[in-house]
């Protein structure tokens, strides 16, 4: 173990091998990030933190969410992660260079390898993005498909009733095929080849929405995406599990775990055994403010 | 005018019967309140603030809605409200019992008008309560309903689509209908004569809700009650405008006045003249804290 927990600063060396793999999310949507990472690494051990009472960052001002997403880090730093993901797409386009230069583990968000990706894919170079209100907003995938491709056309649309249609546990038949529909044909008709899955919520609804735009136009999971950059950044720097006990995966939220016990089994497809409630920012004293 | 701008306590002398009436939500839902209160009392002032930066309530502890709750009775204070409404059901759930010990003018919920309603309306005392999963976890109309009536059945079902239903302006079509059909079939079966909608934003989905529930289920619009409420006490108060000029109505929010208005007309079924985007709580000199 290291013996860095009451230093209080800010600046952390870098996580043993040993360490698990951090993730953060404003909610429970980053259990799709999980869900890939475990499916990529299955001995890697992990612990996530959902922030369920300061839910959702997609309306907070950005000095906000850097700072909630600093106390995330905190929180998970305090817990010797090696590598922290960032798994919402909020606190992924405000926060990451302030985490990146303040964290002395790799930071990796779900953007940038679903921008990646989908400009790998795209032959056409039009390229769709369906993303929450504040996601869409933001431009955040916009801007950052078109400074890897300034040639990139993107087109964004915002498909407010997805996440709570995932939440319901609503992800196929009549209901969730006709709202799907209702936001998708205007995209589909647009000539895109290449959709990118801009919420962690949305890699739930894969195959409705595969459903509604058909065969030609290529998904992107940015899920799955942030799993293949976690999977190499953990190659390149030597960081994969030595030990070879079974994975330990830990729970932890801000707020409510029965509701994200109930709902999180659903996205995780398997029971969580044990959630812990914490708080968040952590008590003043063990941070020495 | 009231000259008690400057006095930063809590205690104000009641209003005069020339002040608007003030009203406050989380955001955006309680202009079907205002609606009403319009529609009831058209030549009446009114001020409404949505605390949009701050939505939702329904995630936070009781503390902090509170906390809300008093900043923004603070803000309408200053602007010289004779009445304040509550139309938040969470905060109505919650603060209103503080609101009225530290508030000098008379203060109304959305709460207890839909519930006192629903108890004169039921002959078979078995009454069904719709909302959101806050409002519906929280048990406050039903503990409400209860202490009106000890031998009243409520039966609460939480419908955590319809805001996002209404916000998007998919408020009748099929897909509002399957929805509907979805949440509310086993509460039809289940034999209640009355149906509260304990959401502010229920009212905007009432044709639908009407046409799948069938003509044997009474619907109780708690902004059509509070509304009623509202009147009755300027009446008894003699609080009612004396003035003869054309209604002033004044709109503020904490955030993002556009997406306000967009959704916010939609509610209104006109315009919106003019939406201001104020600080909450105000800035620390002016309250001297």
């Amino acid at each position: 173990m290291r013996n860095n927990a009451g230093n209080g600063g800010r600046i952390r060396d870098m996580g043993s091998a040993d360490g698990p793999i951090g993730i953060f999310d404003s909610g429970i949507g980053g259990l799709t990030v999980l869900r890939e990472i475990v499916k990529l690494m299955p001995r890697e051990d992990t612990i996530y933190l959902g922030d369920t009472a300061r839910v959702p960052y997609g309306i907070r001002s950005s000095e906000t969410v850097i700072k909630y997403s600093l106390e995330n880090t905190e929180f998970l730093l305090e817990n010797e992660i090696k590598l922290l993901v960032v798994a919402c797409n909020t606190a992924s386009a405000i926060s990451l260079d302030t985490l990146k230069k303040t964290t002395g583990v790799p930071v990796i968000g779900v953007l940038i390898p679903g921008a990646e990706a989908a400009v790998r894919s795209t032959a056409n170079k039009k390229i769709g993005v369906i993303g929450t209100e504040a996601t869409i907003r933001s431009s955040a995938y916009q801007r950052a498909i078109v400074s890897i491709d300034p040639g990139a056309e993107v087109i964004g649309v915002a498909c407010p009733l997805f996440v709570p249609l995932v939440e319901e546990g609503w992800t196929d038949g009549e209901i969730a095929r006709s709202v799907a529909v209702e936001y998708l044909s205007r995209l589909k008709e647009s000539g895109i080849d290449t959709l990118v899955l801009g919420c962690t919520h949305y890699p739930m609804l894969k195959g409705t929405i595969k459903e509604v735009v058909g065969d030609g136009i290529t998904l992107i999971d940015s899920a799955v995406e942030t799993a293949i950059a976690v999977r190499e950044v953990l190659e390149t720097g030597g960081l994969q599990k030595r030990r070879n006990d079974s994975p330990a995966r830990k729970f932890f939220v801000t707020d409510d775990p029965e509701r994200f016990r109930k709902v999180g089994e659903r996205f995780l497809g398997h029971g969580i055994a044990c959630i812990e409630k914490v708080e968040i920012p952590r008590a003043r004293q063990a941070l020495k403010r």
